[in-house]
């Protein structure tokens, strides 16, 4: 939809948060070295080095974004270590960040292209003169990033190599009794938990699959939070199930949160 | 002020917070359909589900807007029910959003001009492909938006309707014993308590209007924060009366939050 | 880099909080006068009315913005009382604001040049209409930003003058035994606690400088946080010394905060 004079777009997500000046420095550097880029930010609340939660919310939000968007992502336990800064092309977007998996899900699950590439970056040209050991988002990341906005050519930034650091998100895990144990991998500001598993990929008899967590169970699988029911699984926008508490937090309420554990049943109910 | 050529901007309040993915798909969507637009954020902060805080922020800020800015408002408890999703012209701007009462302040208090218009939104040709039932801001609103700000014709998005749900916001109620009853429609991030009197409505003997919360009196009606009184009432820039603690939080000092009730009086003191 | 027809850029650094309204008005007001305008949040989460920490966020970031970006400064505990609000030019930008010390650094670290400049802002043509007496960012300072983004003469705005308030910041103090007492200007949201001793300036023998805090030892000077100690001293991305507590929160671990005590060391260990 965008058309050829369409200002670039960066999208930005981090563990910065808002409060300090991280997240805006990136962006003064940006306007620097591509002014006419429109940077949105995707999440700055991830929580601090949490990789997989990162990877999570990059995965169910990239396919909202228009094609060519630049995707600066930043969830860096190990910044100043060995670990490299890539960038990734897949799916006709670019993604910027460390090499420890958190853009590992977006290769992965790519539709093969012909200008798939990821890039191991090595060429200071593209970073900031001053690169310090606590902060590549603002001295390589955004610089990059905002160069590729610009048109730079990929191959000019480093050595185009062939691996990328995987990355372990709990998928379901099927159980001995025949029910299956899934995870909480997400929970967003109105305390809803986003499980691992996708809605569309729930069995065909879809009105006798129930979620239960710690022993509480969810009614029915619904479309939507009106209900007056205390707990309900729900088919969420992020393509996942979710565990909501309607007009609450079902956080709160089960004192539940990333990691939790919630268990699948199909069929018989009895 | 805007030169034809000026983008065009959107304004987003919901209250989804910032802390998740939600507000940055709604803008990525945006970008996608209308690249030039410039978003701004009101806030994502509405209290969740609070209808009436929303209607109110909305209504103490659309005029420091440019025209033509299309305001984006969900603050939606009932999304994927039967609440109609509608798109409002009032005042030389649009407002896209649940019809929950959210926008009506707009509609009933707008200068009449000859392009007011209420649709309600039923076409989905202006909507992303798959429309889900818990996220209509990304689903349906946001595009809605980014089409209008595109300069898509209102009249392909829905039929043209009369009527607007309508949202009681507690006004002012005179008691028995000649004081009058206000209410706090708002706490802000200094713990200032924003009740829903006018400053511009106060009776002409000002000097000799008072307000109290909770038996505590606050001292007159000052101009600014400036006062070593531990507790003022304030013309504020909202254009509402606020009861504030110079240098602190009135909110924590009087435990007091959303919905206290704040007595004036006038004249007599004594 | 930027181009002639670069969007001009305008950094908003407050201590509104984005709960509210107030920044989201902000921009709207600069939408409607400078539409091309770029605007960038650098913080909003400044402690409230704490000059002197928005005075240091504003010092470490102001060098990652383009040259000629305007930024509206905003910690004003004097707002309505008799403080001036003022333009400042150095170092080829604008920094628009109350002078109460926040932009102090600024001027008194400039590299001199021809168009240096301090503006008392006293026209009320370059201001809203109406101006309230508790909120000049959206009533003066985003309206003079605006209109300088745009390329109006500061000559237009007000008179050159040549003092600016003063701020006392913390500086290194020297100790009768020979250490140097330093205090922690800023706490991140990781917890990291940033001191007033700039990186650039330690002694020599660096390897043998050593930092503690309420009598817990900090080891080394790292260059990232990557470590298993469970203190470490870094030469933190902002040029200044900050405590860490690798893969947790320092201020959390030893209970300090804005203001606390630090403790430098150099040389004999013993």
């Amino acid at each position: 939809m965008n058309s050829p004079k369409a200002p670039p777009v960066i999208a930005l997500l981090t563990d910065f948060g808002t409060r300090d000046q991280f997240v805006g420095v990136m962006k003064g550097v940006i306007a620097g070295i591509c002014p006419r880029a429109r940077t949105i930010d995707l999440s700055h609340d991830i929580e601090p080095q949490n990789v997989a939660q990162g990877a999570f919310v990059l995965h169910v939000s990239r396919r909202y974004f228009p094609d060519e968007t630049v995707f600066v992502c930043v969830v860096d336990p190990g910044v100043g270590t060995e670990r490299r800064p890539v960038a990734v092309r897949a799916g006709g977007s670019w993604f910027v960040g460390p090499d420890n998996g958190l853009l590992y899900p977006e290769w992965e699950s790519r539709t093969p292209r012909t200008d798939d590439a990821i890039v191991e970056l090595d060429n200071p040209d593209f970073w900031l003169d001053e690169v310090s050991g606590t902060f590549h988002g603002r001295d390589i990341f955004a610089p990059v990033a905002a160069h590729l906005a610009s048109g730079a050519a990929a191959t000019e930034m480093g050595a185009y190599v062939t691996d990328l650091a995987g990355l372990s998100i709990a998928r379901p895990k099927p159980l001995d009794d025949g029910s299956t144990q899934l995870e909480v991998l997400h929970v967003d500001r109105f305390g809803n938990l986003v499980t691992n598993m996708r809605s569309d990929a729930l069995p065909d008899e879809t009105g006798t699959v129930t979620f239960s967590i710690g022993g509480v169970e969810a009614a029915g699988v619904q479309t939507n939070f009106a209900s007056s029911e205390e707990l309900i699984a729900v088919a969420g926008s992020s393509g996942y199930i979710e565990l909501a508490a309607p007009g609450g937090s079902a956080a709160e309420a089960l004192d539940a949160g990333l990691g939790a554990t919630v268990i699948m049943r199909v069929g018989d109910n009895s």
